[in-house]
């Protein structure tokens, strides 16, 4: 029994790996991660749920390896502990049933396995069930390469350093960062715009800032901070060293 | 004229992305960094210059696009900084004069051209010589994210947060990262690895460490930090969270 956890990329099917091709081809089962019921504002990345819209990593599937193998995991974004621990739980029995027999699944994964993905707990769960089971994983292009490569930022350079977190860490997290390192990447700030706002100009690195939403989408999202609102729980922020993004006539 | 940075990855031509294998096969030309002269020692995915070895990037290439298009690009490693500006200049006017008359060159790249990457200096270098020039890139996997599928190790989780640095930035640098950050990854320790170990020591955290060299290739290095000796220049040390790696059985 075996469960490989595919990083299929920011959600551009042409950034899937030939690597996560062709084990997406090869398993057994593919699950795709969808939101139980409607997804929650700002969460589209998810799907509409059991018979609903496709999520993104979802539709990478479908774009690279077909839609004979795929099976959706619903997983509860409610805010109540109790059905997300239970929904939680039913995934990672369905994925325990679904590796029984020798059989091989993949778990689809948005971005790198490796990186504040959903993947890390499916596998650790699906391990306490089935102990025997061999866990691998294929790493993906993350949101953040794709955001540089679309705005054209080159993140860092010779001995530069760079810091990576979620906004949730805290606005506080972040303002050290900005201190601390010559780049900085913040994820999921989406519904935290302002406080990623206030941080930069604060540091005095507004204009250093890129943001995407979206990415590879038809209403994707790439530019500069946007001056008010909110985005997407899956937006990214780049902070790079002044100067550093190319002028771009593509 | 068009000028494409390609990321093919951290080595293994299975892990270029389809973007990028299909860039790669439609640029009239693609543009492979090799060493000028023999390699120095612990950089041999630099090939062994003009007429040896191909060096990493031009295997991912030559696997996944074929030979048709590849043209070496010599860069000088000595220690002297004329004949390295002048080899730079060189390679900055060959890929120049390769995309007059609007052809269009990739550029290949190991890991992400966005991080860390020769591509950086390459393309401001070309945009000096032919200001109208439209440069554009695709993201690649890095070897950080490769040996943390193949060392089975969940990079950050949750609200973690994550230090990216070269270790010739200093064993200071690694030491504050250690303390501010749940993972650290470092780059380009090999010739550096006694500071490495002082620092992961220091920190409480060797147990902590993964270690990878040579990912992908017959003689790849994956495990822990190395008790003793150096590694190659393009070596890979992860630091994550207590527990976070898998045992793995395959």
């Amino acid at each position: 029994m075996r469960l490989t956890g595919v990083g299929v990329g920011p959600g551009d099917p042409e950034l899937l790996t030939l690597k996560g091709q062709r084990l997406l081809g090869e398993a057994d089962v593919v699950f795709v991660p969808v939101a139980a019921g409607p997804a929650p504002a700002g969460q589209n990345h998810l799907g509409a749920g059991d018979g609903g819209e496709p999520g993104y990593a979802e539709r990478v599937v479908l774009a690279q390896a077909g839609s004979a193998h795929i099976q959706r995991l619903a997983f509860s974004l409610a805010d109540d502990p109790d059905s997300r621990a239970t929904s939680w739980a039913g995934a990672a029995d369905a994925v325990a049933a679904a590796i029984d027999g020798g059989r091989h699944a993949a778990f689809a994964t948005l971005g790198d396995p490796a990186v504040y993905a959903t993947f890390a707990y499916v596998a650790a769960a699906v391990a306490q069930r089935r102990p025997q089971v061999v866990i691998d994983t294929v790493p993906g292009v993350t949101a953040a390469q794709d955001l540089a490569a679309r705005a054209g930022v080159s993140i860092v350079e010779g001995e530069e350093t760079l810091a990576l977190l979620p906004i949730t860490a805290g606005q506080q997290r972040f303002t050290t960062a900005l201190a601390e390192h010559d780049a900085v990447i913040a994820y999921k700030g989406g519904a935290r715009l302002a406080e990623v706002r206030a941080a930069l100009a604060e540091a005095g690195r507004a204009d250093d800032a890129v943001y995407g939403a979206r990415l590879g989408l038809s209403d994707q999202v790439v530019g500069g901070l946007p001056a008010q609102g909110a985005g997407p729980y899956l937006s990214t922020v780049i902070v790079a060293p002044s100067g550093r993004r190319r002028s771009r006539r593509d």
